[in-house]
């Protein structure tokens, strides 16, 4: 499209000049001076070497600054690299160095110490300039954010737009080394729009950010309340305390939560002694939701309308949705609130098997979409690249099945689906029944090498404090549930299972010492 | 964006094959059955010749079927060419041969007579194939629509997508020859995704096309009802009776009306006898709606918000949305009602002086718009497109001013108004005085050429039955609202004034005689 994602701003700057476009902690900005500090800001980028395309990195707990410096990256044509807060030093390195990006904006609170950026400034090949949001300069050279702001002069903007490259996000998943998904405005934009079809945000809709916004999913809520020029209220990290606060006192009517915080924040001691009634819309991912915790929600939340959403960094966004009527009473005995949801608008969904073919409805196979918010490409890596976008299509490595309008259900990646002896086993599955055994805690399910059966189903597990558990038990136990050759031909016990930043388990760390100089054929 | 205007129904054959996508008299049809026809119709086209990019036309009133040939025409990978039902023969030859459209569909009830249709396959020169809907085939060698789908076998979606073509559609406004508008799939799918963020559809909104769909604005309403996957009703004229019918049978909940729409609507004798409650919006455009006929809407419509919108085809449809508050006992004291609304999203507007320099807020200039909505350019016209479309802004032709919060206040057409001694004189503001005075039914106020003042400020009037009115007497009623040098300097009697099909008065058949053989210099 001839549109790109500073036009809503404009939009907004003639509209709404006094209404408030973002609020952090005690400040507050209304869209008229978030458009003079974004052309301010952006005239500084460009002064301090800045050119058409250039990546910006940006290293920063979420704020109203975050908001207002992808803004500025767009409007000096440049393209945003939103570099995750929770990688070490060298992970960070990486993701400058691999897209060549020169300049990066750090924010308050994000580095541990001084050292860190000292370390990030010595091994980066890439990274010429720092400009620092905030506090005391954390190393000599190191730009003051405001002080760039206060001397620029304010610039057109580049309009950049259509296929243009808007931002480089890089994504490990749970394995291999980070992998920069280069997204384009139509990408974001396509996404905003499609969404907010099933998922529509007022006028007067106020928008809590407290999803990490250097994540994908976290980046399209306030994207979404840009295109609708809704207020966003931003807290610095997802906490529930700091939730209900923010609801509280800004009235929020809309956020997105990942299950673990929708449980963190229903049961909290404190949610009753809070005022959460404007909250009227909670949008979550990652996995489906309990029913049991849906349940405990409802009760603690009665004014709001769940959405759930399913999507990756590769899709640009969030692709399908489970409306709220699937969530309520009613709703819930058509069967599918298990289902990620129906792809939105803009997004076509397909399950194939082995040879790309579609399989028939209710059939396993691999998820594969396409659509405008499909990403163009890995950052440099045609290979990975020709590997998952085949044909217009995104390889998305899950596996599922679609029912007969078109709801999505996941079963499992295809990577952690287990071959043995010709049979496919979905490690959920088996997961799904070992954690329902009462000494179990945690476990995690995966195949390993097999002479007789190519490969085997292995569980891992940790047990609950003081229990144990017997081998030939468990296997009797889960043979109560599922197939025989389902059930853990192994097992192996452990204190803890590997887990990523984002709470799922490494399973590709657990696979590590079985699988070491083996190739083990996947998808 | 790499979507085009067939992705929804991809995306309705999967998630509603049962539901129902139009209805149309006695008969609907399901998203699974009209995926199914489209496909085969397109299949057939494709059998008669027609190749990527090719125009295919439509010249039939408003039925089930005209949504599926225009989807049938996309999914073949072929271009519209929606002809206007109300022009003669040889204005419907013109639009054909003017790019080349070489096959028309042809509906049921939409010639006078099979002469007309001989006429205009004998005057073409671009005509090869005609398709009939329905009737017994009014030509030799006419093709009949039913055999051909039935004969076809069904083919792959063309895709085509983003900024390839999805229509011409001619359109003359008030002067001169029609010129073919190239809207592509990016220009009308930004349309309608923009516009529905401000006039959101629910999924099981009922739409009523009550507009003819070969006019764009009434083709926006369809192309909305496919990208949010709700029921399209169509009635095949714009008639108050068959809109009442509709909304009482379908349970319609939204329809587009022009201001004399709803007034025919709301006076006529039969809405109080007709269940209307299910009618929740109604969009109207073309022109402001007064206060008194609003007030009528407000009591025979008590559940219907309105919105107002505004645009062209030139810009793929409305791109101004006046939201249903302003329409409100409270937000009137706001006075915006005289507005056309707020730019929607995806669109910019700016008024300009003559020099193309943006004026200051409330002071009146020429309306510009830009984004992703605005046409590529009149087919084979390249000088008609530079004239309109200057560094990325449509020029629209029309006079107004922007409010302090963006909202755009139409005042004129800039070929409408009049330059005298110097002085811009809006002949809206001219012909609502004289409109004023008891003896006029109607009037026009055009700028004749004058010596001294270079043009002068003259007044057609059609006078109320049996009565007469005196020049100075006109003049001196007009000098008690406004200035001298706007008050008309000549009068001229007329029995009518010469309408367009659209019932906008003609002014250039007016200024034709004055004017002949002079270049009069507008804008």
């Amino acid at each position: 499209m001839r549109v790109g994602l500073t036009h809503s701003l404009h939009r907004l700057i003639q509209q709404k000049p006094d209404e408030v476009a973002c609020i952090f902690e005690d400040r507050s900005i209304s869209w008229g001076q978030l458009g003079d500090r974004v052309s301010r800001l952006a005239g500084a980028l460009q002064q301090v070497g800045v050119r058409q395309g250039d990546r910006v990195g940006i290293l920063a707990l979420n704020s109203d600054r975050y908001l207002e410096c992808m803004l500025a990256v767009w409007w000096a044509g440049a393209c945003l690299n939103p570099v995750n807060i929770r990688w070490s030093a060298s992970e960070i390195v990486y993701s400058l160095d691999d897209c060549e990006t020169q300049i990066l904006v750090v924010g308050d609170n994000v580095l541990q110490s001084a050292e860190t950026l000292h370390e990030i400034r010595k091994k980066s090949s890439s990274l010429k300039t720092v400009v620092q949001i905030g506090g005391t300069a954390l190393d000599s050279g190191v730009l003051s954010y405001e002080d760039i702001i206060t001397a620029a002069q304010p610039v057109e903007d580049a309009r950049r737009e259509g296929g243009e490259l808007a931002g480089v996000f890089y994504t490990g998943g749970t394995t291999g080394f980070p992998k920069g998904v280069m997204l384009s405005h139509d990408n974001l934009l396509s996404n905003a729009l499609g969404y907010l079809l099933d998922l529509p945000y007022g006028e007067d809709e106020v928008i809590l950010a407290a999803a990490p916004i250097f994540h994908q999913a976290g980046m399209c809520i306030v994207l979404r309340a840009l295109v609708r020029g809704c207020c966003c209220v931003v807290i610095e990290t997802f906490d529930p305390t700091a939730i209900m606060q923010a609801v509280e006192r800004c009235k929020a009517t809309f956020t997105l939560l990942v299950p673990t915080m929708v449980q963190r924040l229903v049961d909290h001691p404190d949610i009753t002694s809070h005022d959460m009634r404007s909250l009227q819309k909670v949008l979550y991912g990652a996995s489906p939701i309990s029913a049991g915790l849906l349940e405990r929600a409802f009760v603690a939340l009665p004014n709001v309308e769940f959405f759930q959403g399913y999507g990756m960094t590769e899709t640009g966004g969030p692709y399908t949705v489970l409306p709220p009527y699937f969530h309520t009473q009613e709703g819930r005995r058509a069967g599918r609130l298990r289902s990620a949801g129906k792809a939105a608008w803009g997004m076509e969904i397909m399950v194939v098997d082995v040879d790309s073919q579609p399989v028939a409805t209710g059939v396993l196979g691999e998820v594969v979409a396409r659509g405008p918010g499909i990403m163009q490409g890995y950052w440099g890596r045609p290979q990975e690249t020709a590997a998952v976008l085949r044909d217009g299509w995104m390889y998305s490595g899950d596996v599922g099945y679609l029912d007969e309008r078109g709801y999505l259900y996941i079963v499992d990646r295809t990577k952690d689906m287990i071959v043995s002896g010709g049979e496919n086993v979905y490690s959920t599955e088996v997961e799904n029944v070992v954690s329902k055994h009462p000494a179990v805690e945690s476990c995690a399910v995966i195949g390993i090498p097999s002479e007789k059966w190519g490969e085997a189903v292995h569980a891992v597990i940790v047990c609950k404090a003081g229990q144990t558990l017997d081998e030939r038990e468990l296997r009797e136990f889960c043979k109560e549930s599922i197939a025989g050759y389902k059930c853990p031909a192994s097992v192996e016990f452990r204190d803890a299972l590997p887990m990523s930043g984002a709470a799922k388990v490494l399973k590709h760390v657990l696979r590590e010492s079985y699988w070491k100089g083996r190739e083990r054929r996947i998808g």
